[in-house]
């Protein structure tokens, strides 16, 4: 636990060398457990049962594991390039749809590329790891304060699964939005989405929400459309996965909906996202492909059946949202609204970390 | 079981004059389990437990509840008439929002007071139970034609909630027509919305349908809007608990999003009801009173806790959807198309079995 900006902070992702320390986000609320990655094996399974989950913290842990390949390497007598390659592979299959997974690994190559021999190879790559830690919170900050800007004082704001520093490793998009706002006397109360089928909103936004104490509603997410156009809420605000070229947002399943709703009700619809998510290799949103998870988390919730044992289930873990529903994307580089493929585009080449981790990617593309 | 329209039938309501009992809906799908009520009482904690459900169906129950006290109460030597009245004010309170109840209440009522004597008042209530079931069948299969000559060959029907024969204690409404038309090779798949909190959809929908041999696919309710933007739903077809005079439907929590969503995506949007849901004392859906169930039943499915224990949470059971975002009312008298205060009026005033009942009730009224 440390201090920030006033607020006593968990880190969910604690990066020690040799080893990669991760807040089981499947155990909570009911228990705060640690999981331990030694392997890059460890990683890919963390990320695979989603004890880590949050496209930018899945990009950090994905980077730890490859760290983690190379040391393992280093300290085997292997060769380090190839088991930096072989750990990129499998880690970059774990989960589909979040562009901070690839973004991650293909700058832990880099990286290691330019490194002269297997020692500092191994060392960079878990400097790699710190360094972007810190640029998350910077990232994180900066979209807090563009966010809580646009909130008229006192705003009540509705929420989409976890978007805070559980997903992010420091202190969040949307709901670092949300925190930041309440702790400046912006944000007055939260309505959470509980975000079935994996819960994320009553298990882990209620939770960090408690934690930081914000006042805040749980509701289920067909609960969403009544507050929203009975005029409790004046705001959404939502995080992205991925953000394609034309301003189309890949988020959690159940952020079209909403987004909807607010366009039918006039409430500001706001996602969240550090340039880090942006794809503009993807001109829009029907190119991003969308991972189906297993019929059986919608069979189940907390391992107890609530379905026929052989009920056939579909399991999107996505939507799309296209940029015309979007009132606003609020970037670590400044608000772009409306979204629009100049605007994006314009935003990404203006600066900011982000940008020059995209450029980065750019050249070494190229 | 019976056999009606080829299909077999379940019975969950089975009146036996002495006794009620009900499929148990808490049990399933796990276990089809019944409840044996004996008493007012137990009528009463059955409709409040929601071991049935559904606005017909708790209509029906209910009438046997008062049937069941004033059977106890000439049994016992009281009074019938103070046994009914003092049945009728306990049960009114179970669920405030179906109108039905309030209906079949009231229809026991007046069966009982032109009775002359306390045998026959016992005797009469006792009959009057059998013919709600017989008129629910009448009017469930009136809609189930309605509605499905709506729908075009090899439909992809979406449905909310459980509107089958749980809700209704015969073919069902919303989902009468999906299983009607299923027979008649109208409707192609499903879609089921699992409807949370209660699940009624995962639970009882999912239940029925499988029973019923018609296929269909369960999806969280976050995940309706993307089957219903991408070309995969051709009709929304749900139930309603409660029909203002203006159109307004109150139905199960989520109704309010999947008419917002379908009106985007220019989907019908049909909500199947008897007439003797129309509430025609009810101006619009401002007025319907709407329940809010306990808090506990967001932050746990089935016992297990999946939010903080301290969460605050709202639960309220039931939204109202405007009348200008539904395509079609599909009543035992005919489709409603659009729904306005006319049009409605005039189909209520038309008659058919709930016509002549709504009439009693205001001559009753009067």
């Amino acid at each position: 636990m440390t201090e920030r900006g006033g607020t006593p902070e968990f880190r969910p992702i604690v990066w020690q060398g040799e080893h990669l320390l991760l807040l089981d986000q499947t155990a909570l609320p009911q228990a705060e457990r640690w999981v331990t990655c030694r392997t890059a094996e460890d990683v890919a399974a963390a990320i695979k049962e989603m004890r880590v989950r949050g496209a930018p913290a899945i990009g950090i842990t994905a980077a730890a594991g490859v760290a983690l390949a190379a040391r393992q390497a280093w300290h085997d007598g292997h060769d380090v390039d190839e088991a930096i390659d072989a750990a990129v592979a499998m880690l970059r299959q774990t989960r589909p749809t979040a562009v901070n997974l690839a973004w991650a690994l293909e700058r832990a190559q880099a990286v290691a590329r330019v490194q002269p021999d297997p020692a500092t190879k191994v060392q960079a790559l878990a400097a790699l790891v710190d360094q972007l830690l810190a640029e998350q919170w910077a990232s994180d900050e900066a979209i807090a304060r563009a966010g809580a800007a646009l909130l008229p004082r006192g705003a009540r704001v509705l929420t989409h699964c976890n978007t805070g520093g559980l997903a992010t490793g420091a202190l969040g998009t949307a709901l670092g939005i949300i925190r930041w706002g309440h702790q400046q006397g912006i944000v007055a109360h939260v309505y959470v989405d509980e975000s079935r089928p994996w819960l994320q909103g009553a298990r882990l936004t209620a939770w960090e929400l408690g934690r930081a104490g914000v006042p805040y509603t749980l509701i289920a997410d067909a609960a969403a459309a009544s507050f929203i156009t009975s005029g409790q809420v004046d705001a959404i605000i939502v995080g992205a996965d991925r953000v394609a070229a034309n301003g189309d947002v890949a988020n959690k399943i159940g952020t079209l909906g909403l987004a909807i709703i607010a366009a039918y009700a006039g409430v500001p619809f706001y996602v969240a996202a550090p340039c880090s998510s942006f794809d503009l290799h993807v001109p829009d949103g029907s190119a991003i492909p969308i991972e189906q998870r297993s019929p059986d988390e919608v069979r189940r919730v907390g391992g107890v059946l609530v379905a026929p044992p052989d009920a056939p289930a579909a399991n999107p873990a996505f939507d799309v949202t296209p940029a015309k529903l979007i009132t606003a994307l609020v970037t670590d580089v400044g608000v772009i609204s409306p979204p629009t493929p100049d605007r994006i585009a314009a935003a990404v080449a203006a600066g900011g970390p982000s940008h020059s981790r995209l450029r980065a990617e750019e050249e070494m593309r190229a």
